[in-house]
């Protein structure tokens, strides 16, 4: 398989798999995110490192097509959530499109972390039988459709949203949620200095003030669960 | 940390973290459930080695505690998704109110695997901004709220839905979604003999026949996305 793209899990770098290991101490070209550890980057050893920073989406495919074609052994290592909302699978349809032979390796996603590691179920028999995920901006640029997320049962979780968290709070609010709900701030899930905070949708914004990227936003009674809330984050931050 | 909540992924051995092969390796006592490989539970050389196949959660949580207290080194081995629906919360609680240290180490989801190992993105910018993910029977047992959930926008990702998948398919229809709509399932992800079938929802309990457990099913238009599906399973099930 010339290229792999691989998910390197939400930066802890115990938390890439085996296989995304193994193929990265092998590969001949690494193109790496910025939210990939220098850990896992230098464990490619004697391969052209190449840093995403500064490419655009199509600089980045064209990469993986250049190389691939040549038959070179090229890992695409992607941090956070490259096929939930990032544009992994733009990178499998070039390679593709280009007749290129590639494998896909998943990784652990911040989604499944944050019970784990911040302490929040997701789900619960009680208060939530189904998680909705979502961008805190839509991909096309449009608003959040307040009303219909506001009727939707069960937990919310809002990635890239930290930025807009007192506006879509608000947009919230005004669309019918009780200011009193719970909500949650996880900022930097398994990486030093994980921080979680825990008020309610009226106070999330004031309360997750000087939070840094990348953060997670959850909406739900779930977060009250968060019982074992300061041991896990250690954990995690240790 | 004595007792370690560890997720094992959705089946391919290779898709373990390198921290959890680490804690397998290292444990003494290894309790692992029914979906987890053979290949990673005999990592576990000279551990106690005891299938969770046959005990309830309770019997479970107080092995956990029991072999916990005692300081022993003990990996509580998870598959699937053991933080999104599974009970492994439950297990969390009962060692921290047991006094009991741990710590959790999430693994690579049925979820995140779909788009790379499946050939399905969960999102897209022209059909589907967000997904929501449920299991096909409430966890109170009391049936689906249809209405709500034709009304939902995006994509809907149904674990353990399979034995009630035309049931489900006619609710979601019943209640406004189009026959037409996109539907697939994909049957044991990341394992050997993955499949994936995609119909519409009017046909998707028809083409499903015959698929095996664990089985994933998604309903929405992204599941034409699926450009890439043949090279992607065969991937997977290489």
């Amino acid at each position: 398989m010339s290229v792999a793209i691989v998910g390197a899990g939400p930066g802890d770098p115990g938390l890439v798999t085996v296989k995304a290991l193994r193929l990265v101490r092998g590969c001949e070209v690494l193109v790496y995110d910025r939210l990939v550890s220098d850990e896992l980057v230098l464990e490619a050893v004697g391969a052209a490192r190449i840093s995403r920073d500064g490419l655009n989406q199509d600089e980045v495919n064209e990469l993986l097509v250049h190389h691939g074609r040549r038959g070179r052994r090229v890992v695409r290592l992607k941090g956070g959530d490259p096929f939930v909302f990032g544009r992994g699978f733009e990178e499998v349809e070039a390679l593709a499109a280009a007749g290129v032979e590639y494998e896909v390796v998943p990784g652990v996603s911040t989604l499944t972390a944050l019970p784990g590691l911040a302490g929040i179920p997701l789900t619960s028999r009680e208060v939530a039988q189904q998680v909705t995920v979502l961008t805190g901006t839509n991909a096309d640029g449009t608003e959040l459709d307040y009303a219909r997320l506001a009727a939707t049962p069960g937990t919310l979780v809002i990635f890239m949203g930290l930025r807009r968290l007192e506006h879509i709070a608000d947009g919230l609010i005004l669309a019918g949620r009780s200011v009193d709900e719970g909500a949650a701030v996880v900022s930097r899930v398994s990486l030093p200095g994980a921080e979680v905070r825990v008020a309610s949708l009226g106070t999330i914004a004031a309360a997750a003030r000087g939070l840094r990227s990348p953060a997670v936003a959850v909406v739900g009674d779930v977060v009250h669960h968060a019982a074992n809330l300061r041991q896990l984050v250690e954990t995690a931050a240790s």
